[in-house]
């Protein structure tokens, strides 16, 4: 027993613990794109949460510095937390891209933290799941990233969802034909809030910003806006885009990046054309993609985009062009949540052996072993309480079935499999138990 | 391309990135280490890397609290990162416990981080891997933890090992019947050194510390050197211990615990007593163990831990007794390394698909997609360059098989499959190359 007073147990305002309950999904979560991402030949990499403050400043403008957890270290360096995954990465292969050679294809998962306002479910520590291609400008790498979204979105059971892709070089193209190449970032910034702020505030923002003219303003909205047959949307584009030999480089990347995915087996809707997505980072040069989920449009898009021109230009001179994407771990995470499709289960096992009296612990252990051999969790009750107890406790906790052996049973070598799903109960040698209980669970 | 001056890319001093050759392996250990854990029924939680600094301080004394690295966040607060994964587990316990229920059996993985001196390979962030269960004080739980670790330890393929077990009342016990209850702290931290400095300086530190005598001092130093059969080592102490109620206590402890991993079908040898184990953390109260390669005795601990009365007494008044581990993570990868068990291999997939010529992409990632459906890791060559280019890189990357396809074979469905371990070659129908490749890789 302690006595004294107690610090009072709390985290910080913005930072949250995982309970079993969010840290199973969690897991799930980065086990399934880890998968996706294995198959595909990516590769894990890490790196350090801490870096010098000057590897990571100044890459995201003030406002984002401001963000930054920044400190004075032991030995007097300037250090902070990494913000995001990326420009560690960067840094990563400006430092080691010589020995690992190119095309380099890695992923990468890790908290980040960012001192935000925590309003809207936003925290200061949240997971993100990254994985890029350097190194190469090949078709290959961009059809690919869209193919690995696809396969990761499929595999986590989402229900519907799609892959809305788009191009720098289109969006560009369409500028210069409008005369407001000059002023693209302002026009692609307020684009970027369409679905946020609706039409009208979108114009009047090109206006103010980029002095764009109603006109201007209401013809890249249109453009933008154009839905349907991808093939359609890029005759279309091609005609608007005559003379701009950038802006159709685009719609040709476009073409040959939809017709791989199809070929490739992805399901006609899952991948679309979007116009009006215009991606706010700067660095972005050619395709550019964001995802939806067809249940929850509102939550915003779950793993977004896109190809860059050059990735370490601030670290080294060796030009690093390449294509990546950012799983939006807390999001989906939210988004599993209000789906419902996070069982509130809180159990890692599959059977509880429980303990019929004391003194029998060794065979109990020694068939959880057995179990866990053969490919069943199974944990061991760890105290000879009652057994209506010990039950009531496995039922509560969410295990599927039970084991135990009485005197009569142990005598034959034999045990009580019960499946709490149904509580019909069954007598099987040992030997036995493992095929029973997969048969149980629909492994078998 | 990018001009400029650049920004050294590099790691801070203590800090290390890592690549997919060292990334890998650690991936490989801390999912062989979460199908053991849960198994056994041990569930996942994830707490910050940030924390108030008065749940984080004041826990290992001030020599440890130097090394925390400590700030002031944009707020105003004093935070702290965490330096292990113990004293967040205690906050969480205390703020949760009464919501999770007790007995409570979680694991975590993570980094943590010290300002620690750089030589001797240590670093300033590394990986912890731990497993608790709190709330109960059964035997259980000690066995438990003791079946976990060797089944991780087999899992991992290291070869051989041996848990060695202790028991703080044993040998408290037996300080108390020397005369030198009072001083235990003294004599058990320079009875933690015997390995490092030898049986010399330890009963010089014990006459300096603890004010022993040499014949005191040797007589403890013989009871920790005892070796042999458990039962018999038992045995002894139990006479040794006559007269001291906790001191027996240990003893019938140490023998359940051994009884349980016995009859679980832990080989004799594999768990072995070592009264010469103290464990240099003070809050442990009861068994506690460390484990060691047989291959590399000289690494330490691969594996320690032990069973404490109050996890969180600092921050609640519920009484919260438990066991644990916690698994050296980057002790193990460097053991890893030194046995040549890190094959160099820094591939995902199991195969790579090459591009004879350019404009059939589609097909090959569809081929890639239908062999993942079936277990088959499958990469895509970016770009169609020279096949013998492509084959090159298969080799040189470490990639088991390549897969390609010809005008000639394309027209006909078939797939040419080379098995880069010994060069053959088979034309195989896209349906059958699944199985195929399964065969090739030992996993039909």
């Amino acid at each position: 027993m302690s006595t004294g007073a107690k610090i009072e147990p709390r985290t910080l305002k913005g930072f949250r613990d995982y309970p079993p309950a969010l840290m199973i999904p969690r897991e799930h979560l980065l086990q399934t794109a880890r998968t996706v991402y294995r198959r595909y030949g990516f590769l894990p990499i890490d790196t350090p949460a801490l870096e010098y403050a000057e590897i990571l400043l100044g890459k995201g403008g003030a406002e984002s510095d401001k963000l930054v957890y920044r400190f004075t270290d032991h030995g007097g360096r300037d250090v902070a937390l990494r913000f995001d995954l990326t420009v560690p990465f960067a840094r990563f292969a400006a430092q080691h891209a010589g020995q690992l050679g190119t095309p380099f294809k890695r992923y990468a998962m890790g908290p980040v933290w960012r001192g935000e306002n925590t309003g809207h479910g936003r925290y200061r520590e949240f997971w993100q799941c990254d994985f890029d291609t350097i190194g190469t400008v090949s078709v290959a790498s961009d059809a690919e990233t869209l193919l690995v979204i696809h396969d990761l979105l499929d595999a986590l059971g989402v229900g519907g969802f799609s892959i809305r892709v788009n191009h720098r070089q289109v969006l560009n193209g369409l500028l210069e034909k409008q005369g407001l190449a000059a002023k693209s970032v302002e026009v692609l910034r307020a684009l970027d809030k369409l679905p946020k702020v609706g039409r009208d505030a979108v114009v009047a923002e090109m206006a103010a910003t980029a002095g764009a003219t109603t006109t201007q303003a209401e013809s890249i909205l249109t453009l933008a806006g154009l839905e349907g047959e991808p093939a359609e949307i890029l005759n279309r584009l091609e005609k608007e885009l005559e003379g701009s030999a950038r802006g159709l480089e685009g719609v040709t990347r476009l073409r040959e990046v939809l017709t791989v995915a199809g070929q490739a087996g992805v399901a006609p809707g899952r991948v679309s054309l979007d116009l009006s997505i215009a991606r706010g980072l700067d660095y972005y040069t050619g395709l550019i993609f964001e995802s939806f989920l067809d249940k929850l449009p509102g939550i915003g898009s779950v793993c977004s985009g896109g190809r860059y021109d050059d990735l370490a230009g601030l670290y080294t001179k060796q030009t690093l062009p390449g294509v990546g994407a950012s799983l939006g771990v807390d999001r989906l995470l939210a988004a599993l949540e209000e789906l419902g499709l996070l069982a509130g289960k809180a159990v890692t096992a599959d059977l509880l052996v429980l303990q019929f009296e004391a003194g029998h612990l060794g065979s109990c252990y020694g068939l959880a072993r057995k179990l866990h051999a053969a490919g069943v969790g199974a944990e061991v009750f760890p105290e000879a309480r009652k057994l209506g107890q010990q039950l009531q406790q496995a039922e509560k906790r969410g295990f599927r079935l039970a084991a135990f052996a009485g005197p009569d049973e142990r005598e034959k070598g034999l045990w009580k499999l019960k499946d709490l799903s149904n509580r019909e109960e069954q007598l099987v040698p040992e030997a036995e138990l493992a095929t029973a209980a997969l048969a149980r669970l629909g492994r078998a």
